[in-house]
């Protein structure tokens, strides 16, 4: 079942980010403090909505997407992840539904994914092309020197 | 002379986007807030440092740069603008200089741009090009149908 994110979900999304590979430390604390802005100031101050995809109490994913300033309707899918023990079920997939149907509630025109080009996050960018995204960019070691990003971007 | 942006030049630094022709309100506004966080929050916190370029007491122009969140010493250059009764003298290519010399000084390695496509920042680009970044990516309809995003790089 997806739903938005509650306070008390802060530390099974932390635990998700933290057993995720790909993520770093630095990634994990920034999860956490958008999470923090998001239940403090809600999502029209933050700018950011996050969503969980749970089963009885057990929180399997979440994603977390948000309107980009000074642009007509762009938005920003900043994160989703599903926790590795729950992958090839689809969660991943339900939950960037989800989220796409909320971007269009919420009037989006444009929504943007930003993620790496390293090997590590081949799936991930094999997940957006499966999903109809298209890749529109590379801004070469954007992240480091050797690691790329790779934009990909849906029209809704 | 270039220096570091103070509280007092606030207010023509306001005066400066609300007198050219490309920011829009919400633009004005946004870099009246990073101003505001800049002078509150000092460079560290807010992530934004302003110079500004003088000439006795007449602001003449100003840039604005700051750390990308997440990556290796990448910089985004947020604004750079120039007083309109003031273009032609070569202001803008000195803050930009004045700009990257700062920027090697805090370890930059790589320094990134966003500007419009639209033939009113036409100017903008060539600036741009003569100054030696690389058009590397375009987002099509970015900011709205029909205003494309160009991103701009240059490694240092």
């Amino acid at each position: 079942m997806i739903q938005d994110a509650v306070r008390e979900d802060a530390p099974q999304i932390h635990a998700i980010n933290a057993n995720t590979s790909v993520f770093s430390p630095e990634e994990t604390e920034t999860v956490d403090e958008m999470l923090e802005e998001a239940f403090t100031q809600g999502y029209e101050k933050s700018g950011y909505q996050f969503i969980v995809s749970k089963e009885d109490n057990r929180l399997l994913g979440y994603a977390c997407f948000g309107p980009h300033s000074l642009t007509d309707r762009t938005y920003d899918l900043y994160w989703i992840a599903v926790d590795p023990n729950a992958r090839g079920g689809g969660i991943g997939k339900k939950l960037l539904a989800a989220a796409e149907d909320r971007l269009r509630l919420l009037g989006a025109r444009l929504i943007i994914v930003e993620t790496s080009g390293l090997p590590a996050y081949e799936s991930t960018r094999a997940f957006y092309h499966a999903t109809h995204y298209k890749q529109e960019a590379i801004l070469k070691d954007f992240y480091t020197d050797g690691d790329d990003l790779v934009i990909f971007t849906k029209h809704l």
